[in-house]
């Protein structure tokens, strides 16, 4: 097991990494405060690990709450079914809440335990790869809104995060693409020697070799924390961790949450970053082909879905957080395996490179 | 105008109090970092004194978003319509929310702002008394849920905040009288010469003499901030400032929201905490009849409503936030003027005091 850290002063937590961990109840033990747990899971990983993790908290009253599984629950009525029955069961301030499944279960159980009575404890037991490397990392919790994802929130950091990667075997192959394109991202930001590393061992991550796992897992976890604990509230250098975010939130709107996975369409972002730094003459062409070759070697998707337009994006794109007094801010390329927030692009090339991925 | 400061860090804020503070635009400029400013209120307030809350912001892009009024609306559908609107208009993550109103609007819009694209700025321009010398301080901020009072919230502090005492001419007497409630409040946690001072001058704060006025709010505030900065997340403490809460949120829940006054309520919860504390022999007949005259004198009730039972009273304080692993706590005299947080009454003479208000 790999124990790693982030820090974040009396917020800091670590993060544990191996197989077999959730039949370990002992890890846990010292992030229990009081006397009752609330595990929140969905229905597709209930029947596969509920019983496993409730077996974890054996010595505590210990509930369940199920929801259905899917990014189109991860609203502020999806979420509600949490608070609900806490409050019916009369669920106390020194609850732990634990969020076992993948992003979406992740985001929605750390909102509602940022604002149950005004913010209780909770632990984060990512079942997905995206889950593992990203979300359940650094904070950032929140459900989604009509007009935009992740627009309702909080920044409110877990007490510990457990990451089983024997939970990967029962992964859809699609699930684990998408998580391998969150991977794929902190190489691209600012890692090359990840990145080398990445286009030799693709064929063994998506084997699900766990050695390569644990490595790919620890690396992405590694560069996470290590953002996150510059800059906490994304006042600035977290937003790096949005490569390829901007694009894909609007194509994951213009989609209708549901119908492509968030790694899917981040992949297609990052896919797009490059072809819009390329244009600037940013990044070089046989750079954009690498980027576009990894993503395609995980079986990622580097083409816009058919029925999203031009103007869609746009409209979806200039709804994104990123928007600071009017001004769409981008993560893009300014070479190889460096990244940066800017505001600094022409507008004709961004319109170039949506209408040379959108076809309609 | 004077001004005192909540000392809690990197999230420390001023409070200014004084007349015709809502004419002077240059006191709130420092607090507004972007381009973008929403002001929220009531219907109540918006004829009263939105045109010229407005105009604090000629500068910047400002707009209006008015909720119907009532402790009935603080409900997370009741807010909705401040994030949906902030949605519809694209309004960026520097904007600044600013609550105009009592309680209720000083608590949804401090929570919209809490969870509005993970947070965003606010500022508090309470215009009763109960939210200049309470709820509008200290960085509570919230909902209600159906089966409890403020159970969907965050601890989240504002900018600044403004409490113009001019405000006040144009509040009912009903809830004048509210606000004298919280005013008390301060005065029987733990301030003597306060008590004595408010006996005296009843007369004066309730045919709304300004500088009574301002001394009642510059004292509580300064009671309030003193707590808040010692125990911003109520890990003890700052519990001690829900006198008559527990007792009250029973009485606001069993009448249901918006029937009694949230400042009534609490009243009548601290006559009863002074009846249960003389039952153990902690505080002397005389200093209850002392409480009870000076809660009378600011023509608030010290019975409990008609309609309410006993059971009723205990099913609603059993679901009390200040349960923690099955234990109700209370804040109780233990002697004149100074109270404690405690779990150490006996149960049966809580039911001899429920028994003695309670009606049914």
């Amino acid at each position: 097991m790999k124990t790693l850290r982030v820090d974040l002063g009396n917020r800091s937590y670590p993060i544990f990494i191996g197989a077999d961990l959730i039949t370990q109840p002992e890890l846990l033990k010292p992030f229990i405060h009081g006397k009752q747990v609330v595990i929140v899971t969905n229905d597709t990983i209930a029947p596969l690990y509920l019983r496993q993790t409730e077996q974890l908290f054996s010595d505590v009253d210990c509930q369940s709450v199920i929801l259905p599984d899917g990014e189109q629950y991860k609203t502020i009525a999806g979420m509600m079914p949490i608070i609900d029955r806490m409050m019916a069961e009369n669920i106390d301030r020194r609850v732990t809440l634990v969020a076992l499944g993948g992003g979406v279960i992740g985001d929605m159980t750390g909102f509602a335990a940022a604002i149950y009575r005004r913010g209780v404890n909770f632990i984060q037991i990512p079942t997905t790869l995206l889950a593992q490397v990203d979300s359940s990392v650094g904070g950032k919790t929140g459900v989604n809104h009509p007009l935009g994802k992740n627009m309702i929130g909080a920044f409110y950091q877990p007490q510990c995060v457990l990451a089983d990667i024997n939970t990967l075997n029962t992964l859809q192959d699609n699930q684990l693409a998408a998580g391998l394109a969150e991977v794929i991202k902190y190489a691209l930001i600012d890692d090359p020697d990840f990145m080398a590393w990445l286009e030799q061992n693709m064929p063994k991550l998506l084997a699900r070799d766990a050695q390569a796992l644990m490595y790919a897992i620890e690396k992405s976890c590694q560069d996470k924390a290590r953002i996150v604990s510059l800059d906490e509230k994304e006042a600035g250098q977290r937003a790096l961790l949005n490569l390829g975010h901007t694009f894909g939130h609007a194509i994951e709107a213009a989609s209708g949450y549901g119908n492509i996975l968030h790694g899917e369409a981040v992949a297609i972002g990052m896919v797009m970053a490059a072809d819009l730094s390329l244009r600037h003459g940013w990044l070089h062409e046989k750079e954009v082909v690498r980027i576009h070759k990894l993503i395609s070697a995980a079986n990622l998707p580097t083409h816009l879905p058919d029925n999203i337009s031009t103007q869609q994006m746009w409209d979806f794109m200039a709804g994104d957080k990123k928007v600071l007094d009017g001004t769409l801010r981008l993560v893009l390329f300014k070479r190889q395996a460096h990244c940066a927030i800017t505001s600094d692009y022409q507008p004709p090339l961004l319109q170039q490179t949506l209408e040379s991925f959108a076809n309609a």
